[in-house]
């Protein structure tokens, strides 16, 4: 038991949930999907490879990528989204790599990460890894810059995330499994295409006030109060700061899911608050971590050949 | 002064921020807008009616309606998406009314807000309505009850806000405008065609473990953990439970924006945890916070003239 009411398990993907077995269709409403509509052991038993991101657009743009990286790119191919019969997630599908989209925030990744935990699980999936390729504000960092997290940490910097379960509070640890940082650190050296750092990510409920911000709608710091908390961060070992790591690699590490994240830091948050890199800059940087990732792939790939 | 660092101010549209002032050029990043890239006021300096919502289609299909119901029907009119340029929300308007996507949970609703607000604040805006027109999960009534909210409560069932600013937690009020839930109650009762009441709405941030579900990736709990916690909910005037309702009360209060949300049930929690319901019917069921948000701008323009 690790204190959450999880057993170690023996499924490949774990669920922790002893009244699953008694669902007759289990329907992942937020995919539109489900166990008696779709044969989820054919569409998606060959998965090892899930990346995740917020933005539906650029896990698309991933897919599109990955697909030319691995030689498997059919140039009719238009790559349908799964979930086309939803429009609160979209998700594509290339041999083993799934790319999934999540939104914004805790809530909204989480949402998605319980559907996709049941699906993995209902698809006998075996020896996945997830990642999420993201973005984030780096702390002290040249924009462009990207880390891959060590631990997630709350915004007091403690390593944890809570859970409300039945009006209470429930900690759940954080960690990011540590081979698979070190593994994509050597990737990104190997590739030697852009700064990479291993480091503690805080995770926030909020963009603005909840990452002391100076431009939201309401403010009531100054700009002193705003940088003595980002310096007491870097401090910490806080390299970035983004929106859905915590619940991220607390769900993965419950489910015995390799997880990892890497985010790309889009501006030095000690030198402004407003995203305005050109668009095209912009651009380069979202592709940096589908670089990076779509590197990692390949590499295990072959290696399996 | 209320506790928040928010002062009574006489801008229409309250941004409680003195930063803001000295931004000359203001990026609304996830609407991809900006003070200095569109003439925000002579875009948006008519809007009245704010609708919000999770979905992006939904958002369009009531912009749609609501053309048709205020005869603004262009039927060569496509509504173009005013926020293109990304993918993190949807933007539509038609003469007074703007509808807006918000995402799922608490922080994608919450960066929404903090730019709409300031949009609608550089816009110079005045005597501005904000109605969340959502689904939800329901306690105790029939599936397609619609529940407008008395307060916001949360998992304890105390209506309350925690926003962690800076490291530290704030409180903030969660009370909707009493006298628009009255008229948007009478407004129902006119239309009689669909069952709809006051009452409180708890939020919640997380959609399985957080309300309680047994058909989450994880589950540490029995059903009646479940049904007493429920029950426990609907005792303390709990109708129905959703994951946006406490950060959007919290923000339209302290920015002086009369503001409701106005939820259907998609089915009643002590009965089950699915949405199994047949495609039709949650169609039907998701048309009924359209309806009545509809009627009621409606009723109010008409009212003007």
């Amino acid at each position: 038991m690790d204190g959450n009411g999880t057993e170690p398990c023996s499924s490949p993907v774990c669920v922790n949930n002893p009244h699953l077995e008694a669902l007759k269709n289990d329907i992942l409403y937020h995919f539109s999907l489900g166990t008696s509509t779709h044969d989820l052991p054919a569409m998606f038993g060959d998965v090892k490879f899930v990346c995740v991101g917020g933005s539906p657009w650029r896990m698309k743009a991933f897919i599109e990528y990955i697909a030319t990286e691995l030689n498997m790119n059919d140039p009719k191919s238009e790559y349908p989204n799964i979930c086309a019969g939803t429009d609160r997630y979209a998700m594509y599908k290339i041999g083993p790599v799934l790319s999934v989209s999540h939104g914004m925030g805790i809530p909204s990744i989480a949402i998605m990460l319980h559907e996709l935990i049941k699906l993995l699980h209902h698809a006998h999936c075996k020896d996945v890894t997830v990642i999420r390729i993201g973005t984030s504000g780096g702390i002290g960092l040249e924009p462009g810059t990207l880390v891959i997290t060590k631990q997630s940490v709350d915004p007091t910097f403690l390593p944890r995330f809570e859970q409300v379960i039945l009006g209470k509070t429930v900690v759940r640890n954080t960690d990011l499994d540590p081979s698979l940082a070190k593994e994509l650190l050597q990737c990104s050296q190997e590739l030697n295409r852009f700064e990479t750092v291993i480091g503690n990510t805080m995770c926030t409920m909020d963009f603005y006030e909840g990452q002391g911000r100076l431009d939201g709608a309401f403010c009531s710091y100054t700009e002193k109060d705003k940088l003595d908390y980002l310096r007491k961060a870097r401090d910490a070992g806080v390299c970035n700061i983004e929106m859905e790591s915590s619940v991220f690699a607390a769900m993965c590490k419950m489910s015995g899911l390799k997880a990892a994240v890497v985010c790309v830091t889009l501006l030095n948050r000690l030198k402004g608050d407003q995203v305005n890199t050109s668009h095209d800059v912009l651009q380069d940087y979202q592709q940096r971590p589908q670089i990076l990732v779509g590197s990692y792939i390949k590499k295990k790939l072959e290696g399996c050949n």
